[in-house]
């Protein structure tokens, strides 16, 4: 029988099998599971297409899986459909399960509360170990994991925490209040997901619990759920990097065309405005023409160095150090570093213009714009994100393609600039 | 006292604190805590730094504390000092201990092997359920994990597994042979981190099984050591793309330079050979010199798409979904995306050229020299990781700047070939 193979694989198996699958196979899937085992299967279904999984169910099944699926992943898949569609779910749905969804629903994205879950299990402090023991065997089946307990006390706040390690050592008789560890990690619900997934790296926790400002528990995140937040947050930045949305890798060519266009666009006119400095400098290109063919090399590398120093900065602040740090420090860094970088490529670039061309004049201007540029697009790549970060930007944001191009400006300014000066040596 | 206070921390936090401290206070923490107590902080202190801590103990008591490291930290540790040390920690260390590390020493960097623990808790087919939970019981101040408990047979054999959640909510007489489930995920022994960290984030699992060609059972990955791997592969990618090392935040400024100039001096290079190129259109340019205002724009552009392209295909390697696809699909898409992104920006160039500098054939020359590199730099951006895949090269080395400056190079070649070919409607 289909049914029990099926059930006999792991739900993300479950689901990658059944997203081969066509319509009429899936209704047929719908009609064999109950909703409790293809809760199952939509909790591993790609987010991109479970919305229109469950849209296609019958609208009394699927308010009944919905309200099987773990509450944080039922709304992840609210959150993705219309108003009207949830609204109607929430109505058929049985009340407790409606409530828990409703009550998760308003966190705003890439927070705590849009990540945490609500089915944790808690004892209170007055217990003892087999009492817990025994609520813990009854919350295992719907619990996201039942291997941390939490502990409150009266008035819900959150006071502890005790693994099932230590409770299933300890005697059966000792009160959870001498167990638990009092010295408990806990994120607020408006914390941002990369600093939770930060956090939990660093304590190598399973789970983490989310309090309000008064300390009551309301929910936990799972580390799980925090692999996937790292997946998006790594996406996200590399993105940005790279100028373009590298996490939809299936597009049509259109699709994928809209995805790389505003950039180029932007690019484009930014580019533009780059050519139009140089044709201010239409006078010095026509003595001297020879000056062109070292525009790509110093353009280049001022982008390359920007970027480097703008990953650095990116990264650094994403995972604390440069606030560690302090300004005046990284300032002295970048700047000592610009120097050197500048130093070393300006004068080598001199040296082989020289023995190339012949021309002592020529590799100086080169020379010195690339010293100059190195320096100016080292410190800014630098400062750029340390000064977004510090107004509340995500300093990603100053992606790749844009210092890039901020740097070819800066460089080509530089360049002509330098030249026209020394323009009486050059012709 | 500071020693209660100190072990009350979690490790972590320990491992903050101690990392504060000057040498002298160090030692005093040696004296104060047992071998057992400071692995802990040891596994929790910084890996660029962990070596020098081991060393500057008394070789006896870091051999002591070493023993206590879960394996998997220990071998990382050893792998980081020179052979001589840790020859001589292994004679002081006791035999079970020295053994287990010496097993695990010799896996290659990034591979299942390398990241696996052996401290696992394993029961055989025909143990009942209490006698499990006991052997458990025993286990667990020293396992990974308990919360998976894995079965092998007498050839010791992987067969099952079976969690502590379902395992508590047993039958004390149920044997574990009917109780486990036998449809195991596991990993080899030679497997790619990375592969595995992805299985992790699919299934949502605490741990993997690891296991050699006869399905023996090795060790175990846990999901704390999958989100260190998500962090190490996330960081590479990103300094691939920036052609930078940003895991190295906190360099001196000699260091850091040392650290970007590599890729600068090859792009050096590159660079002058893009100038070489441009310097034999030099008959070209003398007669045109406007031609030189839109040299950066045209490289940038093209080096901007490329780079789009690149990070999405890398992007899509990594996680799998460019091999589903297959190579004609791929080239397709992106072919065609080329064209679209090449005919838009084109013609919007040569109509803004038209009415900037009221020249027809100068747009013409521009937009379809922007039209064909974004082509080429399109389709190439995306078949250069895909061709290193096939010859089972990181795609990742393919960087940004490296495509950034074959783009380069490829842009100047069209723009200046097309120009030359037009240029009697050029002057
Ligand atoms: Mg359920
Ligand atoms: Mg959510
Ligand atoms: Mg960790
Ligand atoms: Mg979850
Ligand atoms: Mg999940
Ligand atoms: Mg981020
Ligand atoms: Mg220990
Ligand atoms: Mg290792
Ligand atoms: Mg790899
Ligand atoms: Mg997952
Ligand atoms: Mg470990
Ligand atoms: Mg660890
Ligand atoms: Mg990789």
């Amino acid at each position: 029988r289909f049914r029990d193979e099926f059930l006999e694989m792991h739900p993300y198996d479950q689901s990658e099998l059944f997203e081969e699958l066509n319509e009429t196979d899936r209704h047929l899937v719908y009609s064999y599971l109950s909703p409790e085992e293809m809760a199952d299967v939509i909790e591993h279904i790609d987010e991109d297409r479970v919305g229109d999984v469950i849209t296609e169910m019958n609208p009394t099944y699927a308010a009944e899986v919905l309200a099987e699926v773990a509450t944080d992943d039922a709304v992840d898949i609210l959150n993705d459909l219309d108003k009207d569609k949830v609204a109607s779910y929430l109505t058929i749905m049985e009340e407790e399960a409606a409530d828990e969804i409703k009550d998760l629903l308003h966190y705003e994205e890439k927070t705590a509360g849009s990540i945490m879950t609500t089915e944790y299990v808690v004892v209170t402090t007055d217990m003892d170990v087999k009492q817990a023991m025994r609520h813990l065997r009854q919350e295992a089946p719907d619990a996201e994991t039942i291997y941390y307990i939490y502990v409150v006390n009266q008035d819900r706040k959150l006071v502890g925490v005790i693994s099932l390690r230590d409770l299933i050592i300890a005697d059966g008789a000792e009160i959870i209040e001498d167990l638990m560890s009092d010295r408990i990690v806990s994120v607020s619900v408006g914390d941002d997901q990369e600093q939770i997934a930060q956090m939990m790296r660093d304590y190598d926790f399973l789970a983490l619990p989310v309090v309000d400002f008064q300390n009551h528990l309301l929910g936990i995140i799972t580390v799980d759920d925090i692999m996937d937040v790292m997946e998006e947050e790594a996406n996200d930045d590399y993105s940005k990097l790279a100028g373009v949305d590298v996490e939809a890798a299936d597009l049509t060519p259109v699709q994928a065309a809209k995805n790389r266009l505003p950039w180029l666009i932007i690019l484009m006119f930014l580019g533009l405005f780059t050519a139009s400095i140089i044709g201010r400098f239409e006078e010095t290109l026509d003595q001297v023409a020879l000056l062109a063919i070292f525009l790509p090399l110093i353009a280049g590398m001022a982008g390359n160095t920007g970027t480097q120093a703008l990953a650095v900065a990116v990264r650094g602040i994403a995972t604390g150090d440069f606030q560690k740090q302090g300004l005046s420090k990284i300032v002295t860094r970048e700047l000592t570093t610009g120097v050197i970088i500048g130093v070393t490529c300006g004068l080598s670039i001199w040296g082989i213009i020289y023995i190339w061309q012949g021309t002592l004049f020529l590799g100086f201007v080169v020379g010195l714009s690339i010293m100059t540029t190195l320096l100016v697009a080292t410190v800014s790549g630098a400062l750029v994100p340390l000064l977004m970060h510090y107004f509340k930007v995500d300093p990603a944001v100053a992606s790749g393609p844009f210092i890039t191009t901020i740097n070819d400006i800066i460089s080509v300014v530089i360049y002509f600039g330098l030249a026209t000066m020394f323009m009486q040596f050059l012709i």
